[in-house]
This record gives structure tokens, sequence and C-alpha cells, in this order.
């Protein structure tokens, strides 16, 4: 929960007034979204939401992601649109940041996600993997194998401080992984944070997918491991098969998953355990004092890499 | 900005259903207000506030704040009013926590104060000031003089922690004011921290007052002198007369403003400015690491104390 930078009165109007979406009625700060600062806006003709983009967000990457976001919505997936000015255009700067407005997405993600919502996300899910492949761009993930490595390196002398048993975990993971990391399997464009708080349902359908700023071009079915991990897992530690059946069969129903990324889900499904394991361990490790906000347990996801380096096979997940 | 409990889906559904509001499509954690949880509400019938009180507000004192704010509403003061459920509740409990749902109240609150926005900010504290006259219920304001006393006590042996002159400040200040505070001013209902933050706009005019929970019986001209504290300062730290005066004379148009009143201004001043030093001293020594809201600068206030202490008279604030 985060509003980085407060944005003044004369900042704001002059903002505004670049757009055609009227006077501007209330704008509050949210307290969503740990990379950006985002207001809630209400003008004349409706709610929007202002997102300064702070210094996670690398703002060569940002047509790419406003890019996506626009294809999606006109491709008929239901997700926040960038909002183009009078000049036509939908990036520009406010306070020294990167800015956009974005329209409002009503629903609300799920705090408890159950089997239902996971169907659900697996029918978006496929549906937004098809929706893509018309999309000109692309963007490399940076925090693939490669990036995993540098992440795995500055960790490795202070992985001690959070638990023992990390720095051996993440050297023998990662270098399992980087032996046999599959090649060619289907690609487009993934969001690759497809968490429960990007996924806003309004009663029994997804009313739409937010946060685009991780997207990049990998494999669809690496996006479907980071799905498992998210969305599978109960609070407790446990893996939920019915949950994990449900999405996958909801996704199956609208892209077909072919023999060679049924074979690879549990390696990636130990990669993308991995890449959330370093990243948060990371952010615990390099946290300001007085930060605002939380950094995420790292250790939730070596539990959960822990189960997948022991399934045996992609039947773990419900796969016939 | 804070959102600290988090609130389910299906606590969420449930409580909801208490009130005649059509079904929630949005709810977003607000990052405003240091002292509650705040939710942005969609419903089909338009935007309310959820606030959850958590534990500096007491729950004893919430049919006193919600009472005022419903009774301020019915005078045809524009505020947030509290909804009543069907069983015509407006404060029930939520995840634990006593939660009521009010209006939501367009417009925003001023990130830097103007002249104009004092002046129309003088002439809605004394139309709010009338209005409570006929508002039924009281409460004493546990942050007067006994109050201060406390927390200087509280304070004083780690003052010296943010500045060695602040000690024996706040202990010659606070005998000084024991010896003179007055007695038999005109009193009422104030809102006792009418800061920018509560006070919203709309163009040229306030939409409403936010924020009722220190809402108090005391004198009208603490109020304002809270109000000279609080908007008339510049950035830098001097007095603008031109803020002042323009405040008090909209202010004395609905409501005079007695000699006694006048007489009493830079005391009252003094003790407002040291009420706002004492609690942010407080919050500053006792902040817990990790916390979600940054404490305030103490020190601010006690240079806007050592400015009244230095004045010649009530005509420092501009008036006749």
């Amino acid at each position: 929960m985060a509003v980085y930078t407060e944005v003044g009165d004369q900042d704001l109007a002059r903002f505004v007034a670049e757009y055609d979406i009227g006077q501007v009625t209330s704008c509050k700060g949210i307290a969503e979204g740990v990379e950006n600062s985002n207001y809630l806006l209400h003008t004349a003709r409706g709610a929007y939401i202002l997102t300064l983009y702070e210094k996670r967000v690398s703002p060569a990457d940002l047509p790419f992601f406003l890019g996506f976001m626009e294809h999606l919505a006109n491709s008929g997936f239901t997700c926040p649109t960038p909002v183009r000015g009078r000049d036509g255009e939908a990036l520009r700067r406010v306070c020294g940041r990167p800015a956009a407005i974005i329209t409002f997405l009503e629903g609300m993600w799920p705090r408890l996600a159950t089997p239902v919502h996971c169907r659900l996300l697996g029918d978006a899910m496929a549906r937004m993997h098809l929706a893509g492949a018309s999309f000109a761009m692309a963007r490399a993930n940076d925090l693939a194998l490669a990036g995993w490595r540098k992440l795995a390196d500055a960790c490795a002398p202070r992985a001690g401080e959070i638990d023992a048993s990390l720095a051996p975990l993440i050297r023998d993971e990662l270098r399992h992984l980087e032996a046999r990391w599959p090649k060619g399997l289907p690609a487009g464009v993934i969001l690759a944070d497809l968490c429960p708080d990007n996924v806003f349902f309004l009663g029994e359908r997804v009313s739409g997918i937010i946060d685009f700023y991780f997207a990049c071009n990998d494999f669809f079915a690496y996006e479907i491991a980071i799905c498992l991990n998210a969305w599978c897992f109960e609070r407790e530690g446990d893996f939920n098969v019915t949950k994990a059946r449900l999405m996958l069969q909801a996704y199956r129903r609208v892209r077909p998953i072919s023999p060679d990324e049924v074979a690879a889900l549990p390696l990636l499904a130990r990669g993308s355990a991995l890449r959330f394991l370093l990243t948060r361990l990371y952010d615990r490790l390099n946290h300001p004092a007085g930060a605002l906000v939380k950094p995420k347990d790292p250790m939730e996801y070596a539990r959960k890499l822990r189960f997948h380096q022991a399934v045996a096979g992609p039947g773990a997940y419900g796969l016939d």
C-alpha cells in the first residue's frame, strides 16, 4: 500500500486539463499497488486511475505496458485502458514522474481465492493469451533465468539472515533449472504476475485484470505455473489440487495445452516459485527502514518450491 | 496513509448486506486518514466510505461523532453522513472492529492552502459552529489542558532525543497556560482538528468537512486558534497575516467574535500550538518500527508556538 508521490493541486489541475475527461471532483490516494503511486479520480465523466510510475518501472517499458493494455481492451478483453490526452498521447509526466490516466475497472480481487475463482481465472488467462497474439510489440522477461542468477548472487551472502536453508536451496535449484529449462514452448505476451490482487471479479465472472507492469514475452505455460503457485496453495501451505484442476480445465477449453507444455509444468512451477522466492528475498534483505510497504514472506515460496521439487509429474496438478 | 485491517470477501458481503445501498462493485483501501482504516466503496447506488475504527478511537465516543455528523448534515451543512442499516443502526462491527458506512463527499483538500481557501474556511467554520448549537450530545475535549499535562509528563524524559530546547519550552509554556487559560468563552461543538486535510473544496467553494473523530465541546475561539496554526503559516514557517485576516473576517460575518474571544486569541493560539507539538512529539517518540504512517514533525509546532509567544496582541492575526 503506498502513495509515494503527493500530487499538488495545480499539478493535478494542469495534468487533467490535457485530457477530455471533465473536471476532477475527487482524488484519493489508493492503498494498493506496491510499485507505483495510484490515485482514484472521480470526474464529471466517471472514475479513473491516475498512476505515477515510480523508480521500479523503467520508463522505456511503459509504451509496451500501456500498448498491451490498450490492445487487450480493443480485443474485447476487459481490462483498464489508457486514456489518451487531447494530443493523442497516453503517457506524459507529472511531478517529475511518467504518468498515465487509466479507465477505472469495477470489481474486487479475492482476499481468499475459491475453486470458482480459479476456474474463472483459467478461462480469462487463456483468453488473454490468445488475444495477445496479434500484439506487435515485444518485451523480454527480465525476471527469467538470467535475472534469477543475478538476484541469487546478490542475495547469497545474506540469505542466511532469513533462514539457514535458503542459500543451498537457491544454489541447487538454480543449477537444476539452468540445466533443464525448456526451449521452444508456445509463447506470447504473459502478465508474469497474475496473482489474486490483480484479477477483479464481480459475482461469478472476471470483471478484468489490472497491473500490467511485469508483462513480457515468455512461455504461456510459465504463466500457468505462476498461477498454480499464486492461486492453488491454501494459506496453511497445502496445495489444493481441485483448484489447480479447475483452473487448467477451464484454460484448456479456450487454448489447448500441448503435451510438451504439460510435461514441462513441474519444472516451470519450480522456476516460478524460485522467481518469487528470489524477488521477495531481495526485497526483504534490501527493505529500507520506515518503508511504506511491508515486504512479503520469502519462506512462503521456499515451501512452494519444495512442494514442486517433490511432485511425481504433471498429474500432481490435476492434469490427466 | 493506512489500511490497518484487511476486510475479507465474505465479511464485506455480509456487512454491506445489512444496508440498502446495493451490491458492491469496487472496494479500495484509501491512503488517507492516520487513525482508521478507510475503504472507498462503489455500489449500484453511488460511492461510500467504509470506515473501520482502529484502537485510537474509543468506541464509546462513536455515537457522538456519528451523531454530530448526521446533525450537521441535517442542518444543511455539507459533510459526510452515516448511512443507517436496515435495522436503523449506523454503527456496527466488522472484522472485530466498530465500523460505519458514510456517504462519499466529493471535493479535494488543498495541498497548498491559498488565501481564498482561508476565507472559505472561515465562513464554513462559523456556519458549523452555529449549526452545532442545537446538537444534544456533549463530549469533553481530552486533548485540553489536563491532557497536555499528561502528554508532557510522558514525553519529558525523552524530548531531548528530538531537540534539546523542547523540554524547557514545553515545561514553561504549560506553566504559563495553566495559570492563564480563559474561562467562560463562547463554547459548543468544535472539530478540534480542522486542518487542510479535512476540508474539501470544489472550485471556489467548500464542498464539505470530513473526519469528526476529535470533535468535542470547547471554546469556538480555540477552534479558530487551531485553524490559525494549521492554515496560516507558510511552508517556510512564516505567518501569513493576509490568510489569517481573510479567515477571521469571513468567520465574523457569520458568527461575531466577542471582545473576550479576540483578547484570548494569542493565548489560545499558544495552547493549540502546544497541543499539536505534544501529540506529534508523543507519536514521534512512540513510533513503532515498520509503522505504515510516518509521524509528522513536532518541531514545526515548536516554531509556531514561539511565534505566538512573541506576538504583541490579537492585531498580529489581522484583527482590528
